[in-house]
C-alpha cells in the first residue's frame, strides 16, 4: 500500500545559489602515515619553513618525528616557532620575509588553526607588496603563494582544508579574516593520535568551534538547503557523541578521529556552499578576541545562545525548532518551546563541557568597550544585512551584555 | 546546571579505517553557466569528443547550447552518441579508437553516469594497451587517462565527482566496476535545470540509485564512523524529502538541486572513507542487470529491503534499527521491530515513487539463472567475507527468491 506523500511546498520563490566547490587539497587521514610526509615534499622542493606554535609538539614528540623524516629526506629546514593562538600580522611579516630570503619551496604548519592560518597569510604575503596587514584588510587575496602542507594538531577550525585565514593585529585590536585560492593547503595530514596531548579545554574550545561553524552555516535564510543542512545536523551529532568521549578517553582513537573530520568536514563549503547569507557569531566573537585575546571557540561557546534567544521571532522560530529536533532530539510539538528547548540543550552542554559560560569567567568584567566592539563587529561584516536575522549595533551590544550573566532558556 | 553526560562506550577495539580522501573535480553547480565551458576547455586543447546517449539531450535543447559554445570557441568537435544505459565495452572500444586516432585532447561527457562511466573507460582506453575488456576485469587503472569534463543531466551514480565506472559486458554476461585516479573528471557541471526532463521513471530510479549508494556505505561494519553515517542520514532525509516534490513538480529548481547535489556526495567517499566493508546489493543487482539489462536503480531498489531482511538478526539490529529512527524517524523502543518498521518505511517509499518493487514487474518471469547470478555474484565481489553480512552463494539465491513476490516486514 501506497504512503501518501507529504510534499513539502515553497513558501517562496528565492532559490539555492549557483556556487563552486572545488576542494583539492589531499587528505591523508589516519595514524602511522608520517613516512608519506617526504614524498609529499618533495613535488614542491627541498627548501621548507615549518611553522608552528608553543612547545606541545616538542612536548608529545611530533617535532622529532616530523624533523627525522626532513633529515632522512635531505630536506633545507627553516624554523619558525612561537605562533601565538590568536596569530598576529607581525608574525606574519617575520614569516614572509624568512621566505623570500631563505627562497623557500614549501611550508609546514604543525599545528592548529592558529599555525596553518598564520601560515597561509605567510604564504601569500611571501608574494603581496607593500604592507602585510593591507593584504589582509583586503579580505581577498588573488596573488601567488607558496605551496602549504599542514600536519594538523587541534581538531577546530577547519583550516586545514579550507582557502581561508583570521588574523590579529593587536594595535588596531582588528581580527579579519582573508583568504585567497592559493591559500588552499596541497596536502593536510589528519592523525587522530596528534590531537591525543590536547587538554579537555582546548577539546571542548575547538569542538566548540567545530559547532559554531556548522550553526553559522545552518541558520540561514536561503530555501531549500536541505543537502546541506542534513549534512550539517548529521555533523553536529558526531560532535555532541564524540567529545564527551574525547573528554573521558583522551586517547580513543575513534571519538579523536571524528572531531578531527568534522572540524575538516565543518568548513569546506560542504554545508555552506549553496547559501548566500553572512555569519552572525563570528563577527561578534572576532571583536571579543581583538579586544581580550580570549579563546575563539570559548568566546562562541559564550555568545551562541545568547544570540539565538536574541533573534528566535516568529520568522525565525521554524528553523530554530527543526534544529532542537533534528540535533537534539527534542520531541517538543510547540515550535516556539522547541526551539527554546534546543537553545537550552546547547547551553547545558556547553556546560557540561566545561567550558566558561560567561564573559566574566574568561575575565570581561565590565561593558566599557561593547559599544566599540559593537559598532566594528557591524562594521566588518555583513550582520546587519545579510545575517539570518540582521543585526544592528544595538542588536550586538544586547547579546554581549546577555553574556554577562548565566542565562536560562525555559 | 551540567547534564550527564551519556558516554557511547567502545564494544570492540577495532578502529576507523586511515583513509585519503582527494577529490579534486571542480564542481560547477548551478544554472546559466555553460558560458564558462570554453575556459574549462581550453585548459586542455581544442580537440574535443563529445560522447552522449540516446537523442534526449537534442530533444531538450543541451546539445545544441553546448555545440553552439564549442563552435564559437573554435572547437575542433567529434561526436560518440548511442551510449546505452548499462555502457558497452564495445562502445567503449569505438570510442578509445576515436581518440587515438584524432588525438583527442578532451572529452566532454554530457549526460547520466553511463555516458560518464563510458567516457572515463574511453579516457583510459585510449591509453591502455590490448583488450580493453581486460582492462575492466583487473579493476584498477593506473594508467593515463584524457582529460574528462562532464554536464551531468541525471541524478544517479555520483560518477561525475568520483574515479568509478561501471561498463557490461554481453557477450561474458559480465557487468563490471573498476576505477582509477585520473578517471576523475577534471570539471563537472551541475546544472539542476537538465534534469527537469528526466520523467517520473527515471527520476525515482535514480534516486533509488543514490538511496543504495548511502545504504551501502552506511551498513558496514566498521566501528565509531558518526561523521560517515550523520552525513548519510542527513543525505538520505534530503533525497527522501525531495524525490516526492521532484515528481510532483518536474522543474523544482531546488528539489532537483538537492538530488543532483545528493547524487555526487553519496558516492565521491564522503560517507565510506574511512569504512573496510565490501557493498552487498550492487554486486548481486550488477548480476540482474548483465543478464537482464534492467534499470540499474530499479533492480536495487527491489533488491534492498529483501537484503535487509535477509540480514537482520541479533548482530545487525542495532543498525538497523538507528537507520529506522535516524532516517525514517521511527520512534520504536524495541530494535528489530523498529528495524523492521524501517525496512517497510523503504518499501512503502520506492512503491509510492511508482518503483515495481518486484523482479516479474520488469520482466523476469522465472528463476533459472538465479544460481548462475548467484554465483558470480559472490565470485565477483568481497560478499562472502566483507559484507555487513557475510553472504553465501545460497543466501544471494533466497534473496533473488523473496523479489519475485510482494514482500511486507511487519
Amino acid at each position: 500500500m501506497p504512503i501518501l506523500f507529504v510534499i513539502y511546498k515553497r513558501k517562496d520563490e528565492r532559490q539555492m545559489e549557483n556556487f563552486r566547490f572545488h576542494v583539492t587539497t589531499d587528505i591523508r587521514f589516519g595514524k602511522d602515515r608520517l613516512d608519506e610526509l617526504p614524498d609529499v615534499l618533495n613535488q614542491f622542493g627541498k627548501r621548507v619553513l615549518v611553522v608552528y606554535g608553543g612547545g606541545s609538539i616538542k612536548r608529545n614528540g611530533l617535532y622529532d618525528q616530523v624533523m627525522s623524516q626532513l633529515a632522512k629526506n635531505d630536506n633545507e629546514v627553516f624554523e619558525l616557532s612561537g605562533v601565538d593562538p590568536n596569530p598576529r600580522i607581525e608574525t606574519v611579516e617575520q614569516g614572509a620575509e624568512l621566505c623570500r630570503k631563505e627562497k623557500i619551496d614549501v611550508i609546514l604548519a604543525v599545528g592548529g588553526g592558529s599555525v596553518i592560518d598564520c601560515s597561509k597569510a605567510i604564504a601569500g604575503g611571501t608574494y603581496a607588496s607593500g604592507d602585510l596587514w593591507e593584504m589582509v584588510t583586503k579580505r581577498a587575496y588573488l596573488g601567488q603563494a607558496v605551496p602549504l602542507v599542514t600536519i594538523l594538531t587541534l581538531a577546530a577550525t577547519g583550516s586545514e582544508m579550507n582557502r581561508g585565514s583570521v588574523i590579529s593585529n593587536l594595535k588596531t585590536k582588528q581580527k579579519l579574516g582573508f583568504g585567497g585560492p592559493n591559500f588552499l593547503p596541497k596536502v593536510s595530514f589528519l592523525d587522530p593520535t596528534n590531537t591525543y596531548s590536547v587538554n579537555a579545554y582546548q577539546t571542548a574550545a575547538g569542538s566548540a568551534d567545530i559547532f559554531s561553524h556548522l550553526m553559522e552555516n545552518y541558520f540561514d535564510l536561503t530555501p531549500g538547503t536541505e543537502v546541506e543542512d542534513g549534512i550539517a545536523e548529521g555533523l553536529m551529532r558526531a560532535v555532541i557523541k564524540n567529545v564527551p568521549v574525547a573528554l573521558d578517553t583522551p586517547n580513543d582513537y575513534d571519538a579523536r578521529a571524528n572531531l578531527m573530520w568534522a572540524s575538516s568536514l565543518a568548513l569546506n563549503g560542504l554545508t555552506g556552499a549553496s547559501k548566500a547569507g553572512t555569519w552572525s557569531c563570528h563577527a561578534m566573537e572576532h571583536e571579543l578576541s581583538a579586544f581580550y585575546d580570549i579563546t575563539h571557540g570559548v568566546g562562541l561557546a559564550i555568545l551562541t545562545p545568547r544570540w539565538m534567544a536574541h533573534v528566535l521571532n516568529e520568522r525565525t522560530t521554524p528553523k530554530l525548532a527543526r534544529y532542537a529536533k533534528e540535533v537534539w532530539g527534542v520531541q517538543e510539538a510547540v515550535p516556539e518551546l522547541a526551539a527554546r528547548m534546543g537553545i537550552q540543550k546547547l547551553t547545558d552542554y556547553f556546560v557540561a563541557c566545561g567550558i566558561p559560560m560567561t564573559l566574566p569567567e574568561v575575565g570581561i568584567t565590565d561593558e566599557t568597550n561593547f559599544e566599540a566592539m559593537a559598532e566594528q563587529a557591524v562594521a566588518s561584516s555583513a550582520i546587519a544585512t545579510k545575517a539570518f536575522e540582521p543585526l544592528t549595533k544595538e542588536d550586538v551590544v544586547a547579546i554581549y551584555q546577555a553574556c554577562m550573566t548565566p542565562t536560562t532558556y525555559l
